[in-house]
C-alpha cells in the first residue's frame, strides 16, 4: 500500500506507553531525533509495535508546522 | 516561546513553492531525510522562509502516525 | 506496510480537481457516500491518483469527530 | 448548525470505550465498513453518544489521506 | 446537529480569499482576536460564508496546543 | 521561537485534567469563551502548565473550520 502521507522517516521504536486508549510511542530517527507518536492501544497491539522494532512515522504535510528562531 | 507539540526537527529549507493561498515548504532534517509542510502563503512571508535558511518542522504528536514493513 | 491509522475507507476515485499546489479527490465508497481528501499535487502525481482508479480514504482516529442530530 | 467539513458518514453506533481523558467510539457506516474516533470522554457524555444511536462520523479534508494498492 | 468538537468561537467573517482549491477565511472574535481557517472552496460556497456574516471557528481538542512565554 | 501556525489566542489555564498519556488544558480567553486543548501529559509537566498561569491557545489555519446557524 502507497499513501498520499508525503513525510515518512524510518528509524527504530525505542520506548512505548499504553495509558487507558492512548500510547504514546518514541521513535529514534537517527541524527540525535526522536519522533513521538500519539496512537490508539490498538494500534500498537494489531501492528505489534515494540522497543526496537524499525518502524516508520508518518505525517501529511498539511500537519507540518514550521519555526524560525 | 515555547510550545506544547513534542516533535521539532532541525534543518535547512531546501523549497519553497506557493501556490494561489498555501505554499509548500521542503525542509532537509540531515541523514537523507526531508520533511514537507503545507503551510499558508502569509506564514512564509511572515516568517521570511527561504531556500537556505534554518527552520524547524514541528509536528504536534497526535498527528503523528506510525506504520511497519 | 501497514499503518496505525484506524479508518480506511475502500472506493474508486471519482473526481480530481488539481489547484496550484493543493488537489482534491473525491472517492465514493458506496452506499452513495463519497469522501473528499485535500491533498499535495504531488501526492497526486506520485500514486498516480486518476479517476476510475480503486484507492482508500484513509483518517487517523484522532481526526474523526462524532455529530449527532 | 452547518459546519465546513466536506465529509459526514451516517451510522449506528457499536462501540463506546472511554479511557481516563479519551474515548473511542466505533460507528457502523454500513457496506461492511466502520469508523473508529478519538474524542474526549466529555463529548462522549455531552453528546450522549451510546450504542444503537445514529451518529455521523464527521472528517475535514485536509485530514484525508488517499492509499492505492 | 450537535458535534464533539469542543471548541466554537463565536465571530463576524472579515475576510474570505479564494485560491484555486482553497480558501482562507479570517474571523474576528472579539477581544482584538482573530482566527484564520484554510478551508475549501467548495465548503465557503456552500454554507454562503461572506464578509460581515456571523461565523463559528470550530476546531478539535486534539488539534489545540498549548504555548507558554 | 516564531511558528508558522497561524492562531494564537492569550489566556488564562483553569483547568488542567491529567490522564494516563493525554492531559486536557483548559484556557480562559476572554469575552466568555474558553478553548480546550488535549494534549500530552509531559507537555504540561515540560511546559510547567497549571491553573492561573498565562498561556496561549495554538492551532494551525488547516485545523480551523467555520460553521454558520
Amino acid at each position: 500500500m502507497q499513501i498520499s502521507a508525503r513525510n515518512r522517516l524510518k528509524g527504530t521504536v525505542i520506548e512505548v506507553t499504553k495509558g487507558a486508549t492512548t500510547a504514546h510511542v518514541r521513535i529514534d530517527i537517527g541524527g540525535g531525533s526522536t519522533v513521538t507518536a500519539s496512537i490508539t492501544n490498538e494500534a500498537v497491539d494489531e501492528l505489534d509495535i515494540s522497543v526496537g522494532k524499525t518502524a516508520y512515522a508518518v505525517v501529511k504535510a498539511s500537519d507540518v508546522m514550521v519555526a524560525v528562531d
